[in-house]
């Protein structure tokens, strides 16, 4: 077992949930709440009962699974399911899923009552790795994401590998792009531990490395002033990429994958303007290359991209902002860039997936 | 012009407005937002207007008056037009109203893109002495009062008793309610002048004195852990006797209205079992029969206000904790009754309006 201290509570990293155990029992919470979606109900709720057989009393809160039920409808449901529950200031309100049951079930605890108390036990890579640390709650608005929130911290969190057992491949490569981003950013050591695994297994001790830098970077700037923009590597272009898949392809992408691109792309912008070498821009290509699949981008599309990244709420005054690598595990913030050469780097990597 | 400082902020009492002007000219705000209500967009933003002529470009969010539009349905229309107006993390939110306009403006503040910074100009006599300091914001959900919500601080707060002018003289009794609350509980002085007015009128000096004491309480106790709970003079019966009156009067009581008759039945049981003598028993109850109307309730209704006390929020563990006062200016808290008592109590009350 090892604990990460984050902002006033601990990450637990734990597959067999005896300290989640002992937090329940040792807190006097007047009721316990368990928020899962369709699948952590199937899948993840058993794993939860099976460790803690004692587990007192609680009331389950279901929603559909998948972002598109991260809104504000469903948000409404949970408030309302706690009402009916009788729900007082004491109670506690344990998410089980991925990043959509603790984003919204943060968000909805947050606020109920103007705020009870709330732990996460995130289900999915992603959520474990990303949506662990850094206190966002929220939910989506007509299609703006996490437009809704608030910086509410967990009681604690609780990360189990064992429940990434039943999540299927493309969800662990998905959240295993977040790994790779923390290592480039922050620990080659990471980046290279993350080269020599085969996946899907994840080893606990991964994940909380991963989860350290994270937490590293977000207590030295809680209020995103500076630092955190690292964290952004590959967002930018991915996060366009992201919402233009999502509108357009049948089958959209995932986060990590179009983050996986968007890493490609600021790798290639960071070895423009911002010396990262020729070799190491040829390692973190080739081996993203290789985890993840080829996605096609037609030129015709660039201007809507550019249009998506000059949207996205990170880029104030309108400038295009990017988290830049100078090696690999290192980064720099607040590199502007001109939108000629994001265009090159969107080439760039529809050269290397002909 | 005075101040007072509150939990991070100042609550500016002006009735030039002047210091509000400074506010916005001396913060660098990416836009400002104000969130209006029928009424106050035609009474009150006039006197904004005229008081701050170089006001700086602004977009109006407007909603329905009354308690049953402070909703989640409007508050999900405020964010939306926030984000139609293009509203980033750098906006301002100005809420010009009663404590509906404050709370749901607060709330949709705090939670858009993770809480931006608003400040709040209280148009009531009520959101002027009670809703300017606390920090709490808030929606109703099901009929369930400020079920939903936050404790978030506003940047500032602005009262200027130039507003009053256009408020009807029922609604600033009501507000006057919780200015002879905080004499009573804290400050007989303040409960003295507050005798020797004549309503309408009320002095911006009493105002100020009346806020001053809701903050000195509320600094002392910010997480409601106990002192805070003597707010609640009055409150128990008086927000049975206020939800009773919602559902069924066609002209329901207003809240002040509702807790003057509270105070009137919780004084009789601070009488009664916290040693407040009979002079001064006397001496609430004439005064405030002299200001506020009879309420004629039925001793057939007793069984539905003991259920409505006992469903109150702020009744934990099922036990009725009520504020009694020991003499006029000084009260206690976390004060049991048993249920016979409170139907003396309200025996009491029916007595002085036969
Ligand atoms: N708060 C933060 O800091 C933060 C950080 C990153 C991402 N996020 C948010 O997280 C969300 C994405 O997270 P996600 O990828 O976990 O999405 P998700 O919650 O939708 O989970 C993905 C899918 O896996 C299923 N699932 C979850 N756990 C499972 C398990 N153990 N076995 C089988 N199926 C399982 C879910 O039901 C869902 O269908 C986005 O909404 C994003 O905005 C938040
Ligand atoms: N946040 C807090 O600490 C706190 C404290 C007390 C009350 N409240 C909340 O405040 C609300 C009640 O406040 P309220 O009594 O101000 O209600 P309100 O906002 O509904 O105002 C009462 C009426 O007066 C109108 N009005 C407002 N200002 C006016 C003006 N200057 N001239 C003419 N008309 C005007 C409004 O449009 C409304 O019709 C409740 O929802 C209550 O929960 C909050
Ligand atoms: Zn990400
Ligand atoms: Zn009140």
């Amino acid at each position: 077992m090892k604990k990460i201290t984050s902002l006033g509570y601990d990450v637990v990293f734990e597959d067999d949930l005896n300290e989640l155990q002992s937090f329940l029992i040792d807190h006097d919470y007047s009721q316990l709440l368990i928020l899962v979606d369709r699948n952590t109900n199937d899948h993840c709720l058993p794993v939860l009962q099976a460790s803690i057989p004692d587990i007192l009393d609680y009331d389950i809160i279901e929603v559909d699974p998948g972002e598109e039920n991260k809104n504000i409808d469903f948000c409404i449901g949970v408030w309302k399911t706690m009402l009916d529950f009788g729900a007082d200031r004491k109670a506690l309100m344990l998410n089980l899923g991925g990043g959509v049951v603790t984003d919204m079930g943060g968000f909805a605890a947050a606020t109920y009552k103007r705020g009870i108390d709330f732990i996460n036990v995130p289900t999915t890579l992603l959520s474990q790795v990303d949506a662990s640390v850094g206190g966002k709650t929220g939910i989506d608005l007509d299609n703006v994401k996490n437009i809704i929130g608030t910086f509410t911290q967990p009681q604690a969190v609780f990360i189990s590998t064992v429940f990434l057992k039943t999540l299927d491949d493309r969800q662990i490569r998905s959240g295993f792009a977040e790994i790779i981003k923390h290592g480039l950013i922050q620990d080659k050591d990471l980046y290279n531990k993350c080269r020599s695994l085969t996946l899907p297994v994840v080893p606990n001790e991964i994940v909380y490395e991963s989860v350290q830098i994270k937490n590293k970077v977000i207590t030295e700037d809680p209020t995103e002033k500076g630092l955190r923009k690292i964290l952004n590597f590959g967002h930018t272009i991915g996060h366009a990429i992201e919402g233009y898949s999502l509108v357009n392809d049948q089958s959209p992408l995932l986060h990590g994958e179009a983050i996986a691109i968007g890493m490609i792309c600021e790798a290639y912008l960071s070895h423009r303007v911002n010396n990262l070498d020729d070799t190491e821009l040829e390692d973190i290509v080739q081996y993203l290359k290789a985890v993840y699949p080829a996605y096609s981008i037609d030129p015709s599309i660039y201007p809507v991209l550019v249009d998506l990244m000059r949207n996205d709420k990170k880029n104030e005054n309108n400038q295009l902002g990017f988290a830049l690598l100078r090696s690999i595990g290192d980064c720099d913030y607040n590199k502007y860039v001109d939108e000629d050469l994001i265009i090159e780097s969107l080439d760039y990597y529809r050269n290397l997936t002909k």
